[in-house]
């Protein structure tokens, strides 16, 4: 009879109404558990996307998508754990020293990530670049290390969420994936689900993220700061900049090395500024005001943290990494500023050389990517470089070398600055 | 690559945009082959249903079905050709007396039907009462009928529409059969596919019927009619009312014996009216304005049609029709005017005591069914019969008797009649 309660749901959600707490425990459960066909959750997920949810539902949703698998146990974690996420842009590698910079200042940074699918990179696949290093640990090993160096990045395993898991496929091939209160559910059942007492959102705005303008980038900052209340998650979301890269370096291997040089106290400084953004806000939300971010970038305590957490996972933090084969410069035509780098072209770019992946099961090219030269404001001369396609395969240059053609737009005047993090949501 | 695809089609309906005709022939065609998934359909039909489609996109989507399967050509039946296609009520039964009328008047009907599944009956279940009846054709023995006997009722054959077959039983399970442009192409595609030169169209309003409203059951007409003129199929709606049930008889043989009544001259007044209305309309968009079907009703052509089209078919017309063992009479609690017969409640009552299925693959009962002894305006007397329930299972009874209790209400003044046709739309 599951066939005709599925239809009572949908139907429910179809024409405006309310989901009751049961119906959407019911529906979630029975999904999980192959009782409500993928073409039933896939109408439901279109009338979600098009009728809206109200918190209440979100929060019950997300609930109910925790209640599908495990939820991890950090109580025995001696310091304050808080995580962050970001919803995903170019050259977003913030992750890789943020995370040792808040466990160098005190806390606990339960980080459990993802592979990249499309235009944005996956924070595994770039630390994967690391020679020895693994994604996978169990939990064991995570809890073992989040105890002893107070940073881990790894693998999601499969028993956290694995409604969400499911329905993320599905939303995937079904035009469903736009729904903000599928995303927020989506991120807060995981985030919830691994246990961390405090997140910080990084909510991207602009042609290379997800969101393209701010007033859905607050909407659904809103939603998942208040999924996070109704899960007694301290929960914090800043809307950031993502119509220009961040950083220099999109890629795999360039995008470690370039965390590496803010580790060592450089860097580029809209990679260090955000990252010490994020990392007071984490600090912050996890009881340690006091804790001074940029005084531990100076004084190598988080190139510790980094090496000590790399180390951990099997990965040697002074090994070489491969260089591409391939190299082709992008020099400037005229004389003027740099009044734009788009961040989607140079992300789809990236892709085309082999840094992302169209399927889930392609491999990525570890020392693939775009290297900017210039950035929005600076100034540039006719013949001086704007920026390199890297690649293992040469074939692979010319799609790129297309997609980037259009992302640099060179102006007489420089371009009014624009701000990085554009609004705090709490 | 054909998930790209798929996702891109949702996304423009998603969004509010229209269909270009590549789209729609490609996603019907590719789903109809299994290269669109099941999932990406049912979010493609929500998004339909939620968003609706212009007139071009139906009749374009409707080429697409009929486009998917045979069509076939009746141009060697030397009459002309009308059919006939009601969206379905209780004690709906006009099919049975008003195709061999219109056969008897000169024009050829290739009535091309279907089954029930739940509160409303099917004509091909209906026949299925007369021993020896068969309703599977080969198109060779549908057209040798059609051009001999000018009345054909029997089963669509697997080569019409296949589209529409798979994308009705995805509907059926995902809550999306409510989408008025699916709804009129399904049913305009399988009528313009059988071959037929001109359409009526029965779009019954009411409790017993699928549009509640007639506002709702005016927009599904319009669309009809206008899908017919599109594919130059001379097509008429009449609005009819479908808050009481047809006649006395709903069933199975219990609505054969009543067509029959008709056909001798006799039976219920409404049957005989909309079944009269029907074929005026019928014999006027065949060509055949000046037929007079009551004539045919009264000098017994068109029962002599009736029986022809029969024993066409194996059945024996004169044979005895299997009586219910279980008979319940409920009778009038009070004096008074019947005021209301729901039938809706008569609907499902007659379902339950297995005069319907509620699965595909469920088998019906030929004697079950209701058969009211008073209509809506009757004077009744406590004590007098109401309706009789009808089955061959006694266990059935109960669930009926729940079912209809409160079908009929008794008040102490006569109520004002209601029109049987509603509205006339060409």
């Amino acid at each position: 009879m599951s066939g005709f309660a599925a239809v009572d749901v949908i139907r429910t959600k179809r024409d405006g109404g309310v989901l009751a707490d049961a119906q959407i425990d019911w529906v979630v459960d029975a999904y999980t558990r192959g009782l409500v066909a993928d073409e039933q959750m896939s109408a439901l997920a279109m009338a979600i996307l098009l009728r809206g949810m109200t918190l209440p539902e979100i929060a019950r949703w997300t609930a109910a998508m925790i209640a599908s698998g495990e939820r991890l146990d950090l109580s025995a974690v001696d310091r304050p754990t808080v995580d962050k996420h970001s919803t995903g842009g170019v050259g977003d590698k913030i992750t890789l020293p943020l995370t040792p910079l808040v466990a160098a200042c005190g806390a606990a940074v339960p980080q459990l990530s993802g592979r990249g699918l499309g235009h944005t990179g996956g924070t595994l696949d770039k630390l994967e670049s690391i020679p020895g290093w693994r994604a996978s640990l169990t939990n064991d090993e995570f809890l073992t290390q989040l105890r002893e160096v107070g940073a881990v990045i790894c693998a999601a395993g499969a028993g956290l969420a694995p409604a969400d898991r499911k329905l993320y496929a599905l939303r995937d091939v079904t035009g469903t994936v736009e729904a903000i209160p599928l995303i927020a559910s989506s991120i807060m059942s995981k985030k919830i689900a691994e246990g961390t007492g405090a997140l910080v959102l990084d909510v991207k705005v602009g042609s290379g993220a997800f969101m393209k303008s701010v007033d859905q980038a607050r909407e659904l900052a809103r939603t998942m700061v208040g999924l996070g209340g109704a899960h007694g998650v301290r929960t914090v979301a800043l809307l950031t900049d993502m119509s220009t890269p961040l950083g220099l370096a999109v890629g795999n291997a360039v995008e470690v090395a370039e965390s590496v040089e803010v580790l060592a106290g450089g860097g580029p400084a809209d990679v260090v500024e955000l990252t010490l953004a994020l990392a007071r806000e984490m600090l912050d939300a996890a009881g340690l005001p006091d804790a001074d971010p940029a005084a531990a970038l100076r004084d190598g305590r988080a190139m510790d943290a980094w090496r000590a957490m790399v180390k951990a996972q099997g990965g040697d933090p002074d090994a070489p990494m491969p260089k591409a084969n391939e190299v082709e410069v992008v020099r400037a035509e005229a004389d003027g500023f740099v009044a734009a780098v788009d961040a989607y072209a140079i992300g789809v770019a990236a892709w085309r050389l082999g840094a992302g992946r169209a399927r889930k099961e392609d491999p990525v090219s570890v020392p693939a990517g775009v290297v900017l030269h210039r950035r929005p404001g600076d100034p540039v001369r006719a013949g001086e470089p704007l920026y390199e396609l890297r690649a293992e395969d040469a074939a692979r240059i010319p799609a790129a070398r297309a997609e980037a053609a259009e992302a640099v737009r060179i102006t007489q005047t420089a371009p009014a600055a624009t701000p990085l993090v554009i609004e705090r949501i709490a």
